[in-house]
């Protein structure tokens, strides 16, 4: 892939038009369903250009996976651990839930399951998100609400994991006290020092 | 899919054939590589009859699905919740860490997160496992080792949901103490009370 040279010139806009073309190509038609060719003509950039700058499907996903890491996430605020972690969970429950945001997250979880490319894109995604999020672990721990020896980003994942373990394993619905619940029980193992 | 008419006759020589021509395919090409013809080719039952008894390959993996999950699993009995669920978690790690198995487990995964139809077999072979883990919580709750309000198959859910959330959503490894540690978080948030 190549990089982006001049920010705001023709090349970045180039890239902006085929992410957004893959986006919106996730969404309606999920990964099973994305083709270069309707990215092609979406976008309104030739085909070949298409190919020769991404490779192939696998090169749009870690792309638009790569520019999606980088938009900032809300980390919440609220001044507890407890509702800091309910926040970041209930931001993961409704991502998955928004009629635009959900089809396309769910496609990227898909696209890596199937392709190595996208799972190293979704692996560096997933670092720097643990990574943002793990902050309302480490203002925790500045305020004394949990021990040093606290794990930040297994936090995260612990309180993360079964809402994508009912999305994406075991096919269940998901609701807000499920994810409320999942936060919490990050939370007392944290407490416990087991994390 | 026609139900088996005769325990042990030709139509479940068929069936027990098929299926093991399907789990043979998923361990070699995965699902995105799984094929009719040759699941047909491999079990030397016609393409036509399993065209007309499995509809595709969507029955196919249902019916691998349903099958696997009427095999018993080892549910742990060390004696103490702590062990058990340590127990459970592993046999998961160990299992996708399995050459054999794991490949097969994973590409379940992967034609759940697709299609439907394997999402819908995938649910109910979840539903089954719960199920049966949930009697190591049984039976701490009985020995008076957990409070008698937990939730037992949320115990579980919350004990295995990070390492699948590191296998096929953040794309990590997964480590014997990762699991370990999985299994004293869940167990540490029901002893708060939480699940």
């Amino acid at each position: 892939m190549e990089p982006q040279k001049r920010p705001g010139g023709r090349s970045a806009r180039v890239r902006e038009a085929v992410r957004q073309a893959t986006l919106a190509e996730l969404a309606e038609h999920g990964y099973a369903g994305l083709t270069v060719e309707n990215v092609a003509e979406r976008s309104g950039v030739h085909k070949t250009t298409v190919y020769r700058r991404w490779g192939g499907i696998e090169g749009l996903i870690s792309d638009a996976l790569e520019l999606a890491g980088e938009e900032p996430w809300p980390i919440p605020d609220t001044g507890s651990i407890a509702g800091d972690l309910r926040g970041v969970v209930q931001l993961v429950r409704s991502g998955f839930a928004d009629p635009e945001l959900g089809p396309v997250s769910s496609a990227f979880v898909a696209a890596a399951v199937q392709d190595p490319a996208a799972a190293k894109a979704l692996h560096d995604f997933f670092a720097a998100r643990h990574e943002q999020s793990a902050q309302v672990v480490r203002r925790a721990i500045e305020r004394g609400e949990l021990p040093d020896v606290v794990d930040p980003s297994e936090v995260i994942r612990v309180a993360v994991a079964p809402v994508y373990y009912r999305l994406f394993v075991a096919h269940e619905p998901v609701s807000e006290h499920d994810a409320d619940r999942a936060a919490d029980a990050a939370l007392a193992a944290a407490r416990a020092g087991v994390l």
